[in-house]
């Protein structure tokens, strides 16, 4: 059995790694730690995991923590990642990342996240973990870059097509929705629930930190420097994120040309299902899933795609832990369906 | 006091439209119709008005009900209007029409809503009611077509842009999306709580029936033929419309300048608020009122346009009232503030 | 025009209160204060109200305010009333507090909110501001103490079955229900949208700080100590609160003779609506209204009372213009159709 | 593998159950039936289930599906149950009725559902499958019948306190607030998301046909007849019940001993929690799991009970699949945890 960690347990990509490992056969959870005012058992903070995981979760000490474990997850805030993986990371231990901390080049991090880098050595080898993008380099990684949730979304959206050639490199739109848990536990007017139900909005308009990680990607997938167009809004529902995406085609081509052309591309990748021509997915298809459900339709000169994932699942903690089985040699979907 | 009817008066417009009437100054209610199994009080039906409007609401009869009004709002299915509208014309009443009935050239709406239309003669006179664009049309107006929901945010989200030629006329994206009320009051699974609750979707992709209104319309504006991308999303949120609006610049040009244009063009319009600069609005910004809020965004080439409404006011009802209001002389604003 | 100042002015009771007042014929709204980082138009921190109310926003200082106001609305955290309401009280100025501050003999004040009251000598002079039941001590109030959301619909709901000596003075139950905004607007956790959301619990059962309220005013009606047990539950809704009471019948009664008893006890409030027998309101019936609705049932040896009221009207800011309404002369009703 | 069908699969509990046992260890779903317009494969009609499930979902025969299921569920509304059910007990198969066909004497059903009982001799036979109450009785039940969603919290949460008699009998009191799902899924605009959100309800005050069923088992647990006082509401969630009983004590009897007396009353019954003293469960704590969670409070002379579950996990599919372990000797949290 693997031993497992998990730094920062009590926020929500935290617990729901905790839940999805509860039910892996080949992990045994040995640490939690979270900032907290007392150390108690992990079901006295959460009461729904009575029964399930009564171990203490303690305050954090990585050092510690490091003694009995094998592999991390971090569920830390960003710019808190970079000083506690390293520990990890020295003691020999495998580190699950899933902040923002080794997503980006130094320079660009410096832009988007305010602060300089403190860990640039281990940053050099931080590894994307977007299994459908990077299945083999994710095989040998020890410090593995979880990807931000709208980019998993949005990546696997626009991918199939900027790898076939069949639309322009410019003006890519990606309008994306996305429920309240993506802006994390924490007391917060704006996420309170008077303030978000009944009410929409769109939020850092082509100004979000996710931006720059989408288009890293991109840009590797294209082979040409892609710059999108990307509005996320907070819609009044507690989990996933639909991405609708605007792409001009560069061909003519029908919509079954382009379910055939993303069928193609994620043959074999266990957790992309492309919807039937003439449907599309929303977000109850992939709640509570690791799925992304990509549909598309070509209208007039346009690809138009919509992406849906559960922002908490294959956008946080269940692509991390499906990065752990590919890291580990575990089958990719052991604790996933 | 102008003598006033509501046909389909326990739909949600229809409601609405009385909601407002009840606070205003020179209307009094004297008829209510709506398909019901029994004629009762009002406040029988909707006990929220209880001691405020105790009137009865009767079964359909246009015949009589014409007999009692000064003019008359029709809250009616599409493909029902068009045979109500020319009793109450043919006995010189004025009709505001909340259907789409009289929105679209007969050869149009034969695609769109597939029926052939069946009041040709009066569709012709029929005046869109967008205050903001056609004032003095509406003046004149005996039939005034009361604007489509979407179509009333998206084209006072383009218009001033279109008008100024300051934005192409091609690959104009409105993404757009709506509260539930939108759909109407009906039993419908697909409009069920718990099918809407916790869900997000994308529906008739570039295919929703208000696409035609709206390229009507901004091709009129433009005077050029414009042909809109469009994408509606059903939100779990009772009211509200949010339109996030892609536009292309022609000419360089910053937000600040684009806001200059905006409050130009809406100059002396009382429902129309631009936002500061840097500012964006939110559906919360307009729910229970009939402003019309625009925030822009200049970024890269392009213009990003939010739109907010609340669907049920300045997308149907208020707008309605506010269109009687010219229609009859009334201050624009009586009622609706 | 009566001069009316707002403190507290950016929480949900002191928005609500603006929000009424800015329909009232009789009033002008000449200062507003809260605690904030800058002052600036309200309609800048609150851009739903652009164009309506433009005014500065002011950091606290009541000395100051209370030169330019005859009237003042204090929307603050309990135990911060009692150090602000004498500096208007000195001046001369009439004062609504929406605060417990003076809603309770001292020593019970503080028991339950864990201070010494600061106040004694205007605590004396303080009205409970329930004009059904205390008009005429409310029309010479210069100290109005408005009462908590939970008491509101519950003693409303009680005091005719109690004052007809119809039911037993023990084990009298309130199962309360309530939206979100009855905590107040604050970042805070426990009130964040997905902790709130898709859940629903019991909190401080029989051992809320509106309990001794509720059991001071009915002793009071019922001339006889009265201890009631009260359930307080949180609902994932913006406004409202429902109680569903409990009360054991001395006598034979059906419900159509507790209809009329309670219609009885009622006659000539303008703001209780008693439900028709066999017929019980609901939340949505006085969302956004003054009223306060209930429903009776008899069933068994038990009365089953629905009481619903908008926990930010009659339970706070709507009841506060009432009480206003009554202590300056105008219309009860002024402001609040 | 035990060959399972799943009449009615479309609906809420039905699929439900199907999703239950995708995860069973030592079961296989053969046969699902749903009346539907046209017969497609299961994961067509719920993308969700696409990779999962893809075996078409029939037309309702019940001859038919009994040559090809050892086990049947049945989805069913009122009153078709008692038509379906024979057909698989005369083909010797087993049968989960989730209905509420089989649950209570035919004198009592004519009452509450309106119609003569026509399967009187099974009815005779059919265990009530409540396994922390029957578990002997149900390890032998060709015919099961599951109880109601109400009554499985209400039940649990009652029947310690009534068994160690220290609670009386009479007005025993049960506030239930219930998610959406309960009504199941149809259209009905009573259940529509406009109608739903923001509102709260109570309704069939004391009158709701799960009220005879609670008082049969009570009266059998306490042996004594019982007859309790019973409100549903209908609260803006999807999922979860949680109600609030109010029982009169009969003994001096602090909380920790309450809570002593149900852990003891639940020992090794794996899917009830009894909170610890000082805490409350809350809907969050228990939907997407088979958990009844049960908190206690001694205030006054009332032991307060909150009782909480998943209306579609212990409240139907989660205790029919429990029942089915039972029933074919597997471990009776198989699939469940």
């Amino acid at each position: 059995m693997l031993k497992v960690g998990v730094v920062g347990a009590t926020g929500y990509a935290g617990e729901e790694v905790i839940k999805i490992l509860l039910a892996h056969k080949s992990v045994s959870i040995t640490e939690l730690s979270a900032v907290i005012d007392k150390e108690e058992s992990f079901s006295s903070i959460f009461p729904a995991f009575k029964g399930k995981l009564d171990i203490i979760c303690k305050k954090p000490d990585p050092e510690a923590m490091a003694k009995n474990v094998d592999l991390v997850f971090l569920g830390l805030p960003h710019k808190v990642s970079m000083d506690v993986a390293p520990v990890f990371l020295k003691a020999g231990k495998l580190v699950i990342d899933l902040s923002a901390d080794y997503r980006l080049d130094p320079d660009v991090y410096k832009i988007w996240y305010g602060a300089e880098h403190r860990d640039k050595t281990n940053l050099g080898q931080a590894v994307y973990g977007l299994p459908e993008l990077y299945l083999e380099k994710i095989k040998k990684a020890k410090l593995l870059s979880n990807p931000g949730c709208y980019p998993t979304g949005i990546i696997l959206g626009i991918s199939p097509a900027l790898k076939n050639g069949i639309v322009e490199f410019s003006r890519i739109i990606s309008d994306s929705k996305s429920g309240v848990t993506g802006a994390g536990r924490k007391p917060d007017l704006a996420l309170s629930f008077p303030e978000v139900n009944e009410n929409l909005k769109a939020y850092k308009v082509n100004d979000h930190q996710h931006k720059p990680e989408i288009n890293r990607i991109l840009s590797d997938v294209a082979g040409h420097a892609i710059d999108i167009i990307f509005t996320p809004h907070l819609i009044p529902m507690n989990r996933g994120i639909l991405s609708t995406i605007y792409l001009r085609l560069t061909k003519s081509l029908d919509t079954k040309a382009a379910v055939g052309i993303y069928r193609n591309f994620y043959k074999g990748k266990p957790f992309v299902r492309i919807s039937d021509e003439g449907k599309l997915p929303q977000i109850r298809d992939v709640v509570g899933t690791n799925y992304c459900d990509i549909g598309l339709k070509v209208t007039g000169g346009d690809l138009i795609v919509v992406s849906c994932i559960d922002n908490l699942k294959k956008g946080a903690a269940g692509q991390a832990v499906q990065n752990m089985n590919i890291m580990c040699g575990f089958p990719e979907t052991e604790g996933l369906l």
